[in-house]
C-alpha cells in the first residue's frame, strides 16, 4: 500500500511515471492518490494537505513531493510512525503529518543503495528515488536497507499556522486552507474559540462581516456567513453554495480574527 | 469492487479520502473513478453522469457524493440493483441510474450502526458514511447490516430532462450533457427524430443552423454542423475537432429544435 | 497490468468508462493513468507524451487514445514490443513509443470477433474496441485472437521532431514539451550540444537571451535562465520556481536555436 501526494498535476506524465514504477517494483501493490493538486511549490499548503489525510491513509508508505529543492543536497529521507512511514524530500512537508501520527519512531536518509532508478538529470526524484524507495518497503524490504538512520530531530520543520487568543477576548488565526468549494479553514478548532454566542464578527484585511455559528452548510440562508467545525475539527468559514473565499477575499496563509 | 463520482474536484485531498478510507477497510478493494468532476452541488448533472456510466460499472458498490444537504436530515441510502449497489444522499441522484439498470431490487436508509466514521463535523458524509457503508459491502458485509430497508418508491427523483416531439413534426430537447470537446448531447435519440433527411434545421435561443446527419465527427467539413448518434445511443450536436457548444452558445438544460 | 493515456480528460466519465470496462472484463487487472490530459486531437503531444513514459511502464498492455478519425476506416492496431503491447488507432501515437522499448515484434488490426462492445455510435473506440482488447491481453488471451497480423512497416509514422546542427556550431531543435511548471523540453540532448561553455545564447522567435548550463533548478537564480539535462535526457530551458515558456514566449512545436 502507497499513498501519494504530490505537486505534478495531471496533465503531464509526472504522476503517471510513479505509478509505473511502483507497479514495475511492486506488482500488485496498492496506491492511493491523495493529491496532486498541490499549488506548485507550496510546501506549506503540501505540508497541511498531508497532514490532513494522514489520520485516513492506509497502513503502509506515503510518497509526498513538493520539492523546489530537487537536485541539491537537500536530504531525501523516509520517517516511520507507528502504521504509515513517510518518504519525501527534508524539507519540512513531511513533518505535521508525522506528528499528526504520533511521531516518528525511526528517520533515515535514503541512500542510493541500487535501488535508485539511473537517470539522465537529477530533477525528478519522485520516480527516481522516492518512488522505489516506497516500492522496496511495499514489497517487503526492510527499512533499514533504505539508508543510514538520522537523529528524527534533525528533520526540517516548518512554522506552524498561526493562531492566538488576543487580550479583547477574540481569535486571530491564520487561514490553512481554501478548498474548491470555497470553505475558508482555519488554523483553530472550536475549543480555541471558547464559549461563544452564535453571532460573531469575521475581521480580515478585506473588512468584517457578521458570521453565525452553523453545523452545516444547509443552515445558511442566502449570502449569510457561517463558521462551522469542519470535517476536520477545525473551524471554517463558509456560505451556502457558493465561495465564501471568494466573497471575503480572503486567501490562503492570511489571518483573520473572530471576535465574540 | 467500488466505483466513484463526486463532485469533490481532485485539487483537495477529498478523493484520497475515500481511496484511503476504502482500502483501510475493504483491503484489496479495487476502485474505479467515475468522475470526480461533476460541477459543484450539480445534482442533475450527476445523475445524468451516474446514469451514463451505469452500463459499463463493474458489479459491486457504486458511491456518488453531490449533496448539498450534506449534514440535514436528507436520508443517506443504499439502493440495490441485480448487479450494483447504488450509494449516497436521496436527493435524486442515484435514481436514473439505477432505473438504467433495471430497477431497485432494494432499498435501506444508512443508520450508524458502528460502521460510520466518528467525525468532528458533518459535513463530509463521503468519508464518513458512504465510504465506510461501501467498505463493508465490499468486504463482505451484508446490505442488510447498513440500516433499515424503506420503501423503494419513496426515494426522491427529481424531473427527468425535457423532450416532445411537436405539432409540426420537430423535436424539442434538453441539452443534457455538453462533454469537454463541446459537442452537445441531447435528452432524445434517433427514434425519437423519426425517419428524417440528412438535412435538419436546429434552432436554439441564440440562432438557427443548417446541420447534416453524419455517423462520425470525421464525416464533417470544417465549419459544418452535424448531428449524430453518439456513444451513449442519444442524439448529439457536434463540430469536427472544435467546440458546438460555443459555436452555437449551447449550455446544459437548455432546449434545442430539430426540424426536418 | 494495462496502462492508460488519452486526450479525454478527466470531467467527463470517458476515463472512468474505460477503467469499467477494463475490471468487468478482466477482474483483477491493475490500472496505471499515464495522462489523461493531452491536449484534444493532439496526435504529435501524445505520442511524445507516449514515448517519454514508455522505459516506465509496467509490463502488459498500454491502451493509448488521441484519435480524431474515430468511426473512421483509419485502423485500430496493437502493437508487441518485447514487454508492452500498445494498443490504440493506428494515427501515427504509438509508433515511437514502440521504437523507443525497441522496436515492434508483431502488429495486428484489430478486428470484432465478438470482444469488442456492441455500441449506439462508434465514436468512442477507447471504450468499445481499445479497452475490451487490452483485457482480452489481461485476462490471458491470446495476442492473435485480437485480429490478423498486419505488416509492422505499414505502420503510420509521423515525422520526428526537429533537431539540426548548423554550420555556424549553433543548434536548432524544435520545443517537444511544455511542462506544467513551464520547462521547455527540446527535442536534443547533451550530445547534439557537444562540447560548450556553460554560457549559451538562446535564440527564439520573441527574442534572445542568456542562459546558463546548470544541474537542476535550484542553481539558477531570480530570473536567470537555465539550459539542463532533464529526466528524460533531453535539453530543457527553465527558470527557477517560474515558467520558462511564458517569460520566453514558447510554445510546443516552435523551434529554438542554442549557440554557444
Amino acid at each position: 500500500m502507497v499513498s501519494l501526494l504530490t505537486d505534478y498535476g495531471l496533465e503531464d506524465g509526472f504522476v503517471g511515471a510513479l505509478h509505473g514504477v511502483l507497479r514495475s517494483r511492486a506488482p500488485g501493490v496498492d496506491i492511493v492518490d491523495i493529491t496532486h493538486g498541490i499549488r506548485f511549490r507550496d510546501i506549506r499548503a503540501g505540508s497541511l494537505a498531508l497532514q490532513r489525510a494522514a489520520p485516513y491513509l492506509a497502513a503502509g508508505a506515503a510518497v509526498a513531493v513538493v520539492d523546489p529543492g530537487v537536485g541539491t543536497d537537500r536530504r531525501a529521507v523516509a520517517v516511520a510512525t507507528s502504521h504509515v512511514t513517510f518518504i519525501g524530500p527534508d524539507n519540512g512537508l513531511l513533518v505535521p503529518a508525522v506528528e499528526t501520527l504520533g511521531g516518528a519512531v525511526l528517520a533515515l536518509e535514503l541512500e542510493d543503495r541500487g535501488y535508485w532508478l539511473s537517470a539522465p538529470g537529477p530533477t525528478f526524484a519522485g520516480r527516481d528515488v522516492f518512488a522505489p524507495a516506497a516500492a522496496r518497503l511495499a514489497s517487503g524490504g526492510d527499512i533499514l536497507s533504505l539508508g543510514p538512520p538520522i537523529d528524527t530531530g534533525s528533520l526540517v520543520q516548518l512554522p506552524g499556522p498561526f493562531v492566538a487568543k488576543r487580550e479583547d477576548g477574540s481569535l486571530e488565526a491564520e487561514v490553512t486552507w481554501v478548498d474548491r468549494y470555497g470553505n475558508v479553514q482555519l488554523a483553530a478548532g472550536p475549543d480555541d474559540l471558547g464559549p461563544t454566542r452564535p453571532a460573531l464578527t469575521v475581521m480580515g484585511a478585506g473588512g468584517r462581516w457578521e458570521a453565525r455559528l452553523v453545523k452545516t452548510f444547509a443552515d445558511l440562508g442566502a449570502g449569510e456567513l457561517g463558521v462551522l467545525v469542519d470535517s476536520y475539527g477545525s473551524l471554517a468559514l463558509c456560505l451556502n453554495g457558493t465561495s465564501a473565499a471568494r466573497q471575503l477575499g480572503l486567501a490562503e496563509a492570511e489571518r483573520v480574527v473572530l471576535a465574540p
